[in-house]
């Protein structure tokens, strides 16, 4: 008999929204997560809310988890990795090293849902000292500390007064090998910047970018009312080295518009890191023999017009472990690719294979 | 007996990934186009090639057809439109103007595709001379031109010897009440001015921009293109006017980098004219009576974690009908609802309503 099992690889959000989709349409389903709990990403990373909309991100997750286990044909294997897979499209076998034990269980399609990493700054020719100083932090930096409802100084908790957020830290970079950009660190630097500004009285909050991509309706959601109503202000440069000055930190670069050297002090600095393959992408993509394009992400082989499909047949890939993402490629990709797994194990059972 | 049909309204690329999505899945999948022919934009305006692969349009189109049109359980209503719906989710029915006649069919499920139109650069505050000047013509114009394999001045049909095109012309615009980011126009005057490039030898090609917004891989794939192997000239600027001199186009504006005063002569104009709701998404919306946006889009009333839902149950909206779209959102949009669509019906079903 044919096997109607989905296995989706990855809990986060593309991976539970595959999930649910799968499962909706009568597929059974499992979810294997490497960590102890679902959520992905914002769960993991401690995001205070998510963009656009700042909603709360354990709210809104809480939710998208709730309903994936709404269903009682989706089931879920927390501490759980896949460490070799066998068979052939419509039966394929997985070994799963699940907490101490590796159990084995059948699949007749995969989607891979294994997601990013946020890129690490300390990496070779970052001159921002993310690991030298504490007033150097990341995005998700940031956000752990908005979710406990505080904007300190990491050096020595008091409130910043001059906080800036620097663009494209491991995106749009040949040096370092990452040539395209991140897609969503402008909105969520927007987003954070307008909650630094509503969490601190007074604070002043700079963004230096290079190109501010707020695309569709992110223009009018975050950008107008962040400049507009929140005063955040943006600045067009390049920031080359940030250095410690007088108990502050001294930003060095060029403002572009003005054309000449700029030089700031500021009390917090947030690198807008950009997304890179997680780990669980990279070995997967090894595991399953899928395309991986240069940079490690899954290679969506069909192009534009047919998102989720790999190089294999019967195994999908979805959200960022297809590159940078939003959470909107989240919800797409990962809800086409139920039906298309759900779709191939039944054409793959009808012509009896 | 319930309704196991699926009414898909609009086939353009995300109308038919919602076609062969649900159809695959196996519903019964009706098509319904207002067109004499299937694909959408691409096909009606004579696309050349799709970003960012500078794939012919007909060709990447027509196996999206293809493989919607490959299930027999997939019917397709050329020349014809929704006028009215009554009815319940789960059985919904349309009264379709197909031809001369009125036809009514039953649908448990209705996923809007009606997509986008061009933005009118005539319109009110416009002072780029599109109607006034042959010279000035829009990215979809260019698009027919070089399908033609022909890169021309409407006006005298020599080759241009400089082009220019000029970004954000109805998006980003608060003054004409189109205050979103449209998207797609970066990434397609960038693809067209490689286009140019190719077509013309000599020719200098100019973009004028506000932020380049190549998001994610467009950054890799077209934008360093664009300037290295290309040799695209960016100049960040905002054009305020165009005027004849001489027999060639005066545009002028500001060079926002340089911050002075610039003013340039061209042969062609290119206006990178952005998306508005189609007449068809506006008149569905009213027909169904689901929530549009502020700008006439359909809204996506769940957030960005679940795409595709509209307000009212049963129906679910794709593409450019929800707003600014790529491609990807298509595919991903389309494949995504025809799933919802499928799981709505069958649990409307068992629900035994």
């Amino acid at each position: 008999m044919a096997n109607t099992t989905v296995a989706v690889i990855g809990g986060g959000p593309a991976g539970l929204a595959a999930g649910a989709s799968a499962a909706s349409l009568g597929s059974e389903v499992v979810i294997i997560e490497k960590l102890p709990f679902l959520g992905g990403r914002p769960i993991e990373e401690n995001y205070a809310s998510l963009t656009p909309y700042l909603r709360s991100a354990e709210e809104a997750m809480g939710e998208v988890i709730d309903h994936a286990l709404s269903f009682e044909n989706l089931t879920v294997m927390l501490d759980s990795k896949v460490i070799a897979v066998t068979g052939d499209p419509g039966d394929f076998v997985l070994e799963v090293q699940s907490g101490e034990e590796v159990v084995s269980l059948t699949a007749g399609s995969i989607i891979v849902a294994t997601g990013f990493q946020h890129f690490d700054p300390g990496r070779e020719t970052q001159m921002y000292g993310y690991y030298e100083f504490d007033d150097v932090i990341a995005l998700q930096d940031l956000e752990a500390m908005l979710k406990e409802g505080r904007v300190q100084r990491p050096s020595n908790g008091e409130e910043p007064k001059r906080v800036c957020f620097v663009q494209c830290v491991g995106s749009r970079d040949r040096q370092i090998g990452n040539e395209y950009c991140s897609k969503v660190c402008c909105g969520v630097a927007s987003k954070e910047a307008i909650e630094v500004r509503l969490a601190v009285p007074g604070v002043e909050v700079f963004i230096f970018y290079i190109d501010m991509r707020m695309y569709g309706y992110w223009e009018s959601q975050i950008y107008w009312p962040a400049q507009e109503k929140h005063h955040v202000q943006y600045v067009k440069g390049i920031i080359s080295e940030v250095l410690p000055k007088d108990g502050r930190l001294l930003v060095r670069g060029e403002d572009t518009t003005m054309g000449r050297p700029m030089e700031v002090l500021m009390d917090l600095v947030v690198l807008s890191v950009g997304m890179e393959p997680s780990m669980g992408t990279r070995e997967i993509a090894g595991i399953l023999g899928i395309e991986q394009n240069k940079y490690g992400f899954i290679e969506a082989v069909k192009g534009p017009l047919d998102t989720v499909a790999t190089s294999r047949e019967g195994i999908f890939a979805v959200g960022s472990a297809l590159g940078p993402a939003d959470l909107e490629d989240c919800s797409s990709t990962g809800g086409y690719a139920g039906a298309r797994a759900t779709a191939f194990i039944r054409s793959h059972a009808k012509a009896g294979i």
